[in-house]
């Protein structure tokens, strides 16, 4: 009646631990990855939910691979090609499990960026992967270093989050997406797109997503928690047709299909004429407290402290004299802020960057404001952490 | 970019098949096991979703285990012991699943009855684990075949449906019941009970679950799909306290966490003064569907055929003489009738009975006496895969 050993080996989420001493009064939390509670649109949603509620047909056992006028939507909205299918998961963290199951077996090698999306690491580790890292630029991943590990090695798939990354915030470069597509297409290396952030981009272009230069080599993840809201547990995932025969199977042993009546919510979102207002109101929020907390945070830059300005998503990724972060963020916790030390983003075979990261989409600029004098009065005081200081 | 290796040997959902090929309006489908879309609660959805659509805290993310108040009411209303912990999940098929994630490693020993519910008979082959059968009399599991299992190889847990069981609605008696929990005690082989139909009962007495005989020994499954709706995918897992932190952390990496306006859903709907009139009302219908399937099929008990009658439920095995199954439902279909034929819920290794699986939940009185009629027809002409006749 144990349990399966490789299982003694999973860490526990850094972030969700913090998120439950964080749920404390006293303290503001940069930590988590959680969406501007006020921009939910709950003025659609109360208009919505009466016929979600009075529609029969949402109540019953349904379709492994979701609400078929959903699918269809999605898959005009984005842009499908006839070799690729779509099918609903429980949020993009069902997505990545689904293509660790499908994909993974005991050992099978796999390149995630250095740092990475923490719940991705997670699952690839209950999993069984042997992760390898490739370090990330201000620009998008090391290109030599990933070729390297590309022609050395017999890689199963390529996890990268390529539109204002978690944690560091960092855009891919057009030409970073464009070299990737085709190391991966050369080498025959699955590329998993993980996307979650991409409609939260605040200033610059939109570049197009690295997928779409090699779409028969890559999967796709396309999250509704960001633009919509996480509570609902609802994302996409795109994948080459051949295989959604064993993904449907999966899924299905899984947890048969994904909730009904949030589908249908979903679909009436994305179809409201005010849904496009909605996700503006909403860049303009996070532009707001972005800004806000990018210029609170500039005086740090005298203490070697140093960030890389970021063009949307929901995080800063504050580099710091070489220290421990862990520390560092266990003493602001003291002090009443919440954040992530980059340890927490890293597998343990990589060189890490000394950072922590800052969420600037879930408080208001003024609690921002308040959070950022108080960080700064811990690193100010944390010289036995921060030696180089 | 090949999937994984053990993944090749699932089968797909016979059931799945079928309920897509009998969505067709000229086949009628005692094959799945649907509950009856007329009895979904609607009136009181309707009701209760305008305050749940307002809810700005339903939308954001959530505590991995579940909603606070619906965990908390859960606790109460299945009395909890002190050594008991719940979580919510997308409906049972989760639950099996983290059970199988949480407990074996490839090549484990685990137990299921023989005949058992296919769902969890993929999500077992998925884990690679190497599954005995024991047979099943006409009130339970043979009790000298299950001591022989647990008695001669290290088994991880005896999964069983013992109320209303699928697919034969067999439901164990008392004796069974505490055999079974000393048993599992005796040779520390971990009970797990799925109990969605359970409250399904239309006649006699409720009988204790073997679980309460053996709770330290047991993980228990309560479903809301059958007694509210399977849309909303939604059930209870209760383990032994022991296993809370490594099932946090699998379900986390799963997909953080159940959908919430649903839970919330839950929460007010079991809490509502009209809900216990509701399941009366679903009760009242299953009684009376059941009824008119078994007085139908009566004239067939002169073709050798032959079934125990069900306390509750959704379903009637009807045994028949030794034939190829298969061959008959897919005969039946061709004559407008979906059944399920018993080589569906056996793994290969074991001897099979030969019959079919009958739904009474989903359609009405009208719709069962006709397809009663058809199959008898198609029963009477099966000559050819009936060779007992």
């Amino acid at each position: 009646m144990k349990p399966a050993k490789h299982l003694e080996s999973i860490k526990p989420s850094y972030i969700r631990e913090i998120l439950n001493l964080s749920s404390s009064k006293d303290i503001i939390s940069l930590a988590g990855g959680l969406p501007c509670p006020e921009a939910f649109p709950l003025d659609l949603i109360t208009q919505l939910m009466p016929t979600i509620a009075a529609d029969s047909s949402l109540y019953q056992y349904a379709q492994t691979t979701g609400h078929p006028a959903l699918l269809e939507h999605l898959k005009n909205h984005y842009s499908l090609t006839a070799t690729q299918e779509l099918m609903i998961t429980n949020g993009s963290q069902q997505g990545i499990d689904l293509c660790a199951r499908l994909l993974i077996e005991k050992g099978d090698k796999i390149v995630v960026e250095a740092p990475s999306y923490l719940g991705a690491l997670q699952v690839f580790s209950i999993a069984q992967a042997q992760v390898c890292s490739v370090p990330q630029t201000i620009d998008g991943p090391n290109l030599d270093y990933l070729e390297t590990l590309f022609a050395n090695n017999t890689i199963k798939f390529f996890y990268a989050v390529p539109d204002f990354h978690n944690p560091t915030g960092c855009c891919w470069s057009l030409e970073k997406r464009k070299h990737v597509a085709k190391l991966c297409q050369d080498y025959g290396v699955l590329l998993i797109e993980d996307a979650p952030y991409r409609e939260l981009r605040f200033s610059g272009k939109t570049l197009p997503m690295v997928s779409s230069f090699c779409s028969e080599h890559a999967i796709i993840l396309r999250s509704f928690s960001k633009t919509l809201a996480p509570g609902v547990r609802l994302a996409a995932l795109i994948t080459p047709k051949r295989y959604t025969p064993l993904l449907n199977k999966l899924k299905q042993a899984m947890d048969l299909h994904s909730n009904m009546p949030m589908q249908a919510l979903v679909l009436a979102l994305l179809q409201h004429k005010d849904f496009e207002r909605h996700q503006m109101k909403l860049i303009g929020i996070y532009k707001e407290r972005y800004q806000t907390l990018a210029t609170k945070l500039l005086p740090l830059q005298h203490k070697a402290c140093d960030f890389t300005a970021v063009e949307g998503g929901m995080f800063i990724w504050l580099r710091l004299p070489e220290c421990d972060t862990f520390a560092l963020a266990k003493a602001a916790i003291k002090k009443g802020v919440a954040v992530v030390p980059s340890t927490e983003f890293y597998t343990e075979q990589t060189t890490q960057e000394s950072a922590i990261r800052l969420n600037f989409s879930f408080n208001e600029p003024s609690i921002l404001t308040l959070a950022v004098s108080k960080l700064i009065g811990v690193i100010k005081t944390s010289e036995q952490v921060m030696h180089n200081f």
